[in-house]
């Protein structure tokens, strides 16, 4: 519009443009080509982000979803829980405005204790930096979307009867060494409600959508 | 060890936990089963950091990277050019001490401009981000990992000749809505050396991925 600084270039591509249509066409094209039958009635929508901040509508085929995954993690959100991250990358991408508690997302990685753990413990700072969640762990929710030793540090941690247990864990750590492995060791007998992306597939842009899928059920 | 707290849980599962033993296993296993024919020889290590980014083998096969794209990103690097990025996730993603300059990475989409912009220009935030960009577009490097239409924005941009040339682009948006075509626009005639993943793939930890291999050779 005339006026407006700075000016906006002449467009000579054709594409959508707008934010809530370009939504609602990529989870209309989504909803037509995934098959969805394996997810948990009430996870489709968190199913339908996850294949939406990936752009691979076969991921439907690795999602492992618990079937009280999806109601543990919105009660726990909805009560205030904080969301507790492996990376920056989560922690940034979750989208404040749509958790409805105003609730904290914490990543310890950059802690300042984190680097003489992990050479203590002979872990990654990603592991070492799980221990620190555990003041904060009860009825959390937990997003690992990165390190596979994350994933693992956190269930070495709940074999301890006495650690504190979080309401869910979203574990997708991604790669070559580990990650099918941690989220194979989650799902064979999860501690609490889980979800997970079998083997190597992850990362942060799926675990992101998947808590704001679960933070939110607006679309 | 003793002394340490917290103290570390004990270890039930077996896994390689140690940083750089997980790096070069990872790397190792891309190598063995990837085909990176297809790629420019100094992009290998481009092309193996972003398949690890996201645990995926074939993405070797949608790669494309201008064969004048390692030599010009690493010139501009090494000369200090900033970082342009569409999202926050890329930001943080990127590995400050790979910057060979201390390279500012920059983000724009948070500037108290761009609601208005978007609203007045029928396009998304990220895209109109994007002309917040123009004064520091000259040489400078250009990674765009989630938004097509800030890489459609971006290539609108660039038919005016009188707007300032970036070094190079990483093209990486992801998505069912204008993703794989942004892309095809880009490399159909790219304007000046370009990297994507062709079709719906990209995201953020491929762009970092790449971002942070041009940064530094060190693996």
């Amino acid at each position: 519009m005339t006026g407006v600084r700075p000016a906006p270039p002449t467009r000579r591509f054709a594409y959508t443009s707008t934010g809530s249509d370009i939504y609602a066409e990529s989870f209309a094209t989504i909803r037509a080509e995934a098959d969805l039958r394996s997810v948990p009635a009430d996870a489709e929508r968190v199913a339908v982000r996850m294949i939406h901040g990936c752009g691979q509508i076969d991921l439907a085929r690795d999602l492992v979803i618990h079937p009280r995954l999806v109601s543990v993690a919105r009660a726990a959100l909805t009560a205030g829980a904080p969301v507790l991250v492996d990376t920056r990358m989560v922690e940034v991408g979750v989208t404040a405005g749509r958790l409805p508690a105003g609730n904290d997302v914490r990543c310890f990685v950059a802690d300042e204790r984190v680097p003489g753990l992990a050479r203590a413990w002979g872990t990654t700072r990603s592991a070492a930096a799980v221990s620190l969640w555990e003041p904060h762990l009860a009825g959390a929710v937990v997003a690992i979307g990165n390190a596979p030793t994350a994933l693992f540090h956190l269930l070495n941690m709940l074999e301890d009867e006495d650690c504190p247990r979080p309401a869910a864990i979203i574990g997708c750590p991604v790669g070559f060494v580990g990650a099918a492995e941690s989220k194979t060791a989650l799902m064979a007998s999860p501690p609490v409600p889980a979800l997970t992306v079998v083997g190597r597939l992850g990362g942060s842009a799926i675990t992101v959508a998947a808590v704001n899928a679960l933070a939110s059920r607006s679309e």
